[in-house]
């Protein structure tokens, strides 16, 4: 299949790009670059170091014996945008060209507007130009697990039957996002089940996880190929801060009481799952809803499972608890559904201590690098909109 | 109560400024004056004429013996914004400033995405503004009984208990929208909510149904209060239109079957309501939901009514089907509540008759100037991103 990436040069973009083009799909793709701009804008790196653009596309060239489209371009350019898409024909759009942090989203309104406007935009040029110049391509595009907040039910994928006053309908589950960032992403769901509705696009919205790892399947040896990994209160999701944690010797920061429940999925399960998607595309007019995770923990049993991995490694992990400066149920109910990507094939990793030892080794490579950034590994963006340093506090502290 | 209304200039900003003034609240506002730009480029004009900001106010100056801040700027600009709520500190902020046209968002790629952008900018900024400036005002923001879209269950206000695989829930009513417009305010409404829960700020969304009428208590005798009256496809809503084609002998437009189901309401009930709700705010954090709108009607019995009113009045009114520009349930369920408005004193007008005959009667007074835009008074925005005039159809054509 014809496959392109809007992100490319992302987390998730670059492995894709890699691990399906081992799959003998055909990858185009985008990328304005703005994710290494942000994570330095926050004061950090990637923990695994990335090469340029062109050193990129070379290694890629070099692996899989073919060239590389990849372009900076905006998303938010429409011109471009259609462009592309009408030179390349794609089957697939894996719409990954996102500003992806609930933290930068709420430092100020500026970040807070910007990152709707932006991923909202992108989102819209996207639909639009699909119904102008490829009708009949699969918009995959990923949201998050957090559109859905913590209801006190089940979370269906993206739709559930209800019955009111006697009368049933399936409608869609209602979302209480918990930062401007996770609203941008349920902004998107809503326009992008619009599209689908009065253009007969096809969609699959992708509620994924927290990711983590370093390794996918296919990943070759050369340094350039590698995709990054980010460790800042930002950018950085829970496992992966953990691991970076535990190999620079800083305590693990566990946010409140740490009773908090997430999805989680390793990087080659997320390579996977968004691999199946595309190769199942959606109807024409449908919008599916996958939820995409590999199994639900709570923070304090990913931080004891890290300690207990790191420990083994000859590193004497701690953790601690700060004050959490998000705004969230620390004690809650979670039991999301993750039926639709079984029915398609996916076969869930559940080790996750072999991921951690995977990615710990990985990133003992780097700890002189990474120890060079150990004044960022406490969050100071708060949900109130103002910046204090969280501080350490005793192990159960107060619910939000 | 101070109140500060955004989009004081437009439809019910202009009438609310008088209506709450002669109530003895103290109003100020802001306009970027752009729905005159609009209903410009759609090609047409305000029914009832109107005239520019200076008249406006120094009319509303004689009329109640006070001077008037009526600014020209952009909520966009969140420096404007925000100085002006810093200076005039007010009680209240009633947030009328947004695009307000279903078919005006979806002309084209650039329309849809230039309407959510400004809507969802303008409200953010407000929320932004109010935490920073005046976190304990009162934010009334207009949303839409559109929000909602056609659901085979009743209408809650905003929000549903759930039961759900044996647990339950209140959680927010799912929204299905019907267009770029209509998903921009569920944007906002997600966007308003989020923040009352993270930065405790008081709200009260709206969800208007379609709004009808010429007149409104206290409104005086001098031309430069008049509220402006639209009937063109995009910002003329259903019986303002119906009124209008009666008066200059255009057959009333139904578009498809004309049993599309809709809350309809008074301008003179629109304007108790705002003020209701402002007059009794919303508690510190609480995001409270109000189904705005008199009675449900379908499209057709409003078609007969305005019919009957206008044969009465001497004028030969003819009803007819037009294939339907949008795309929308024809048959469908409509139950929604309006139980919150009652609790805080609504009496809703149902003699819509009386309504017709003063309308009638008020646009009879500028047939002249209506009758120079009859070639806009049949829709040509297709909800497929084309542009083709609807033609006159058989009574009942296919459902959609």
């Amino acid at each position: 299949m014809k496959v392109f990436i809007a992100g490319i040069d992302g987390y998730l973009g670059w492995a894709l790009t890699q691990y399906m083009t081992a799959k003998g799909h055909e990858v185009a793709g985008a990328d304005l670059m703005l994710r290494r701009e942000w994570v330095e804008e926050v004061g950090s790196i990637s923990a695994i170091p990335i090469t340029n653009r062109e050193d990129r596309i070379a290694a890629f060239e070099t692996q899989f014996g073919k060239s590389l489209d990849f372009r900076v371009g905006d998303l938010c350019d429409y011109e471009f945008t259609t462009n592309f898409l009408a030179e390349f024909k794609p089957d697939a759009i894996i719409h990954l060209g996102q500003m992806p942090s609930a933290p930068y989203s709420m430092i100020d309104q500026k970040h807070a507007v910007w990152t709707q406007i932006n991923n909202v935009t992108s989102n819209m040029n996207l639909l639009w130009a699909m119904r102008e110049v490829v009708p009949d391509a699969h918009l995959v595009k990923l949201g998050t697990m957090g559109e859905y907040g913590q209801p006190n039910i089940d979370i269906a994928e993206g739709f559930f039957e209800v019955e009111y006053r006697g009368r049933r309908d399936r409608l869609p589950f209602p979302r209480q996002p918990g930062s401007f960032y996770h609203l941008s992403k349920v902004h998107d769901s809503h326009n992008t089940h619009f599209a689908t509705r009065i253009w007969k696009l096809r969609a699959t919205d992708i509620m994924q996880g927290v990711v983590f790892g370093t390794q996918f399947e296919g990943l070759g040896d050369a340094p350039a190929l590698r995709t990054r990994l980010d460790f800042d209160q930002c950018f950085g999701t829970a496992i992966n801060r953990f691991c970076v944690q535990a190999v620079v010797g800083h305590p693990l920061t566990l946010y409140g009481a740490g009773t908090q429940k997430r999805g989680f999925i390793p990087l080659r399960d997320a390579m996977r799952c968004l691999t199946l998607a595309t190769e199942n595309p959606a109807e024409k007019g449908e919008f599916r809803v996958f939820n995409q995770f590999a199994e639900a923990y709570d923070l304090t049993e990913l931080a004891q499972m890290t300690k207990e991995v790191g420990d083994e490694m000859g590193l004497a992990v701690e953790i601690k608890h700060y004050d959490n400066p998000r705004q969230e149920l620390e004690e809650h109910y979670y039991q999301p559904d993750r039926e639709n990507l079984l029915k398609i094939g996916y076969e869930p990793s559940t080790d996750v201590k072999s991921e951690l030892r995977i990615m710990i080794k990985d990133l003992m490579q780097h700890k002189d690098r990474i120890a060079e950034k150990m004044d960022i590994l406490v969050p100071d963006i708060r949900w109130d909109g103002t910046r204090r340093r969280s501080q350490a506090v005793a192990e159960t502290p107060a619910q939000h």
